[in-house]
Formats: C-alpha cells, structure tokens, sequence
C-alpha cells in the first residue's frame, strides 16, 4: 500500500494510491498516526480497501499533499551514513551510527515550501531514505528488526550548517527550523519496495542534479540502525528514522553554497516517488 | 495552580493540588497536554475549581503520580547553563546555550524508578528546572518570552555519559532512555513561585547531597532560553524546556561516579515539590 495524507496543512485527511490514481480513506475513519499502527492499522485499513473497491472517492491530483504520517512521537536521524558524505563534509567514517533529532514541528507536506530560518546563510538540502515504525521497538535484534518496520518514505533532512555546526553543542539546533522536513509523497509499505539497501535515491537544485547516490553504499543498513537506536530508546508506532544522505550537500562542495529564495529542490528516490520544494524567505506572520 | 496527573501508567487522570491535598479534576474532561494549553485549559480549569469548589473528590497520598503534562511535541534541554556545572565536566562556558532534544518516551512519573540502560556504566543524574511552554512561541522577544510559559516543574534530566559523550554524533543518545525523564511532582503556574531565576535546586543520592544549587546561577536565565530556541524551532503548548543542572553530577567528581542498581535519588526546587526515584538496572520484560 502508498499512503497519503492530503488537504489543507493541519487539517489533512487520509488516503491512498493504487495504480498511480489517489483515493480519499477518510471513511476509514483513522489518522495514520501512533494509534492506526499500534492497532494493525495497515492490516485493517487492507481489509476497508478490499470492502470498498470501486466505491471510494478519487482526490484530484492538484490536491496538497500533507506529510502521509500524522505528528510522529520523534524524528530520529542518522548523519554520516555514507562514506561519500562523510568525506565530503571532512568527517570521518563513524564507528558507530551518528543519531540526533529533528523537531517534529519541521514536518510538511512534500511539495510545500522550505523556509530558510531568519539570519540563516546556510540552508542545506538532503535526500534520504526515511523508515515509518509499525511497532514498539525496544533492544530490538538486527535479525528481527524488519519486522518493526510499517514503511519508508522520501525526506528532505533540510539542515542549517551554521545553526549545527557553529553555534555550540549538537546538531539539533540546525535540524529541527520549521519547514526542515519535507516527507512524502506517500508511504510504501515493504511489499512494495526491493531490497531497501539497494535504492538510487538523488537531489536537483534548480534543474541540476546533486546527489545521485544508493542505498547500497550505506555504512550502516536499515536493520542495523533500528537495532542500534533501539537500545537508546524505545521507538513507538509511527516514529520516523531517517537513514542518512549520500554525498552532493552545499556544505560538500568547494566552496561550499547554500539555497537562497527562489531555488527550487526535487528529489526522489526509487520507488518512493518524488518531491519538490521552493525555497522561500522567512517572513514574520 | 499546581497540576498533576496521577494513577496507573498510561492511564493517568488529572488533578490538582491545594493547600497540599490533592483533589482529582477528572471531571473537567481533558487531558493536561498541547490541546489543553493552546485552548486557554489553564483559565478554563480556574473556573471548574471555583465553580466546583469543596465538591472535588480528594485523591489519596498513596496514589502513584505521573508525569503533569502528559506527552509533548518534544522535550529540549539546555546544556551546561550553570557556570559551576561547566567547570566540573571541563567544558567551557558557552558563548551561547547548547541545545539537545530528549525523546519523549523518556517521561515517567516524579517517583517512579529510574531503569540502567542495559550495556550502561555512566548513568547519571541531574537536577533541572523545566520550563512549560503555554502557547505557541517562533521568534519570541526575550523582553515577550515570559508570556508564551505555562508553568514550571522539576525534572530531573537523567543521563547517561558513555552513551552522550563517548559513543559518537551528539548528546541525544545518552539523554533519551527510558525513565530518564522524572517530571514532576506538579507543574506549577508562575504566580505560584517567586523570582523563577532565584530557585534553590538540589540532589541527594542515597541521602547525601551531590548537587546544591540556585537558578541565580544560571549563565542564560530563563527569558532568554525561551527567545532562544524560539530562533532554531517553533515550541507547542505543552512543550518542555529544561533549563540545566547546577554542579554536583556523577562526572564532575574525580574520579567521576556513577549509579547503580538500588540507589535512591532525591531531588527538590523551592516551590516545586520534591521527587524520588530508585534505581533498578534493566531487565527484560
């Protein structure tokens, strides 16, 4: 199944895609959120979509999508998770997975726009690979650790470098801006993916291309990290780890630029569709 | 006011407290979280207890307490914010705060037992004030910054070392296990403490004070950490800000020392009550 959650921001309903044609779910009555997944919701939710073929409304392409997965508990993200992007960025190869947080309050829509923060000079772009929990997970065994995994969906881990990098202490404080995580189009759950660790996920600004990478080259795979966080802290239903991005950052090249307004980002990744964002300025309400 | 929530885990009713005797305020029908604060539950909450004043059934001491703000968007922290604390772990003052995040399924109840990661042999304490964000707050004027907080409660923001120090990326992974968020016992609104940034806090560890301090300390009070995260990240009703530990950490003492299995925790601040956890290493449920 690709879920969607579609509509006006904050006020999203839900759906699905099937054959390329969205669907409108809301008769299923449920937000994907913490609670649909804690409660076999994707089981049931198959159950309400077989019931109900041919019966339920279509959603008009020009329709805004939503992030597809309702306010997580947490947004969790790997950094330097591969080892182009390590280098390109003067870090060395982790020995273990780089983990911070990301403000839930930074999820949007996939094709909304992207603020740059108020005196910010250096907002980023990252295409990653993000995994949805469809369980509880808690000191979880790599070998098992698929079968916490309700989906993935594409994400823009947009970063600030100057906010993460010089302003003292983590990285969290450039991850976390309003308008930092760009998540969708929609949810895939693993049926209809291949092999995750083997995805060609890339990045244009304004046309040219970035990032054109592969999960393949990932220095810690999808199983090993929800192991590995698992052990740090108990990741509910719904939450989000997003895996890392592959070489092609503004803060990569030499010198380094960053997106000013008016720039426009798309990205993708196999078999998760594709975004687009435009940069704006921030502007007070 | 002072607000608590109290009964089994998960399942937590409200309640409030006054002139010590704790009165359940199930009846008023809503949870104390970000719904709660952003709709003006705080005024709406003074008039049930005056219109139902003498009539609220009384909520027995025995009664195990949780968390008084059930789940936030997030739960921030402000590293190293007390000159002494700074010294103690050999970290330079900053030149302006150090930001984490702390997963929210880190929250317990003021009493409940605080759990060793597994694998872990730096656990550590912390006495903080935590700041209760009342309503939406983005680029807030230092000047403004009082107006966008709830209330205030004690928090004892537990840590582990290795996990945050020594295990690559940022301080996230050592901040974020289970139980290390003993929130409470009540959150209290500003009229019932004096100046917020003339506090005593203090620790003790099987009776013995570790950690004596006062918020008079603080390197950056709190207007001012509010007006500053507002910069990196939009705060929610209900979210947390925990404002640092004054020296006196496990790390600080030469040779640094650590928790272990049976230890007690008691932690207090002026005008919030006081809190007691016991240790208890992991085990698998």
């Amino acid at each position: 199944m690709k879920l969607i959650r579609w509509g006006n921001p904050g006020r999203e309903k839900t759906g699905v895609i099937i054959d390329d044609i969205r669907y409108d779910t809301s008769a299923f009555g449920e937000e994907y959120n913490e609670q649909f997944f804690e409660n076999d919701g994707l089981a049931r939710l198959e159950d309400f979509l077989s019931a109900n073929q041919g019966k339920l409304p279509q959603v008009a392409d020009s329709e805004r999508l939503g992030s597809p997965i309702a306010r997580p508990s947490k947004i969790l993200c790997i950094g330097l998770n591969y080892a182009d992007h390590a280098r390109e960025t003067n870090a060395t190869v982790p020995a273990e997975p780089v983990l911070f947080m990301k403000s839930t309050t930074a999820l949007v829509g996939p094709n909304d726009d992207v603020i740059i923060p108020r005196d910010s000079v250096k907002t980023d772009w990252e295409v990653e690979l993000a995994v949805v929990i469809g369980k509880k997970a808690s000191y979880v065994e790599e070998a098992d650790a698929l079968n916490y995994v309700a989906g993935y969906v594409l994400h823009n881990d947009v970063s600030e470098r100057e906010f993460q990098i010089e302003r003292g202490g983590t990285w969290d404080k450039g991850k976390g801006c309003d308008t930092f995580a760009p998540m969708g189009p929609f949810v895939a759950t693993p049926d209809e993916l291949g092999d995750i660790n083997n995805l060609r996920l890339w990045l244009k600004v304004n046309g040219k291309t970035m990032q054109d990478g592969n999960t393949s080259n990932f220095i810690f795979n999808v199983p090993f990290v929800i192991a590995y966080v698992s052990k740090f802290m108990t990741l509910l239903p719904g939450d989000i780890i997003s895996t890392g991005t592959p070489a092609g950052v503004g803060l990569g090249f030499k010198p380094p630029f960053y997106l000013n307004p008016g720039d426009v980002m798309e990205l993708g990744i196999d078999g998760l569709g594709e975004s687009k964002q435009v940069v704006k300025a921030y502007a007070k309400n």
